[in-house]
């Protein structure tokens, strides 16, 4: 692991998440997931589980895969 | 969510694991996570979390979003 995967996936996520045109606070209420969970995970602090990862790739339109692409 | 992303996940896994010619029990030693876990994985019973599914990546020689192209 050249990189810890949390902080490229947190990355990745605030990359799509602003593509999107999205706040922490829009994706959260989408998502159903709190705003200081997200805020974690885009800043690598946090170990996402599949399920919330599938939950954040279907609000965002992407399929799970393309929240891994940089890791 | 057509199917439970674990369910496919866990398919994913057994079919990566299977194509590299290994048991669960290789997939375990090479990886260091306990067979009982991965047994638990592959059956759609777990929620695994981001660093295990790239240590498995890893170990099987593969990038995590391969892991996740099902889904």
């Amino acid at each position: 692991m050249p990189k810890d995967p949390r902080i490229l996936f947190g990355k990745r996520l605030a990359a799509l998440r602003k593509e999107r045109g999205w706040s922490q606070e829009q994706l959260a209420l989408e998502s159903g997931l709190a705003r200081s969970y997200l805020g974690g995970v885009e800043r690598g602090q946090r170990n996402i589980a599949l399920l919330n990862i599938v939950r954040l790739a279907e609000t965002l339109g992407r399929k799970p895969a393309e929240l891994m692409m940089d890791l």
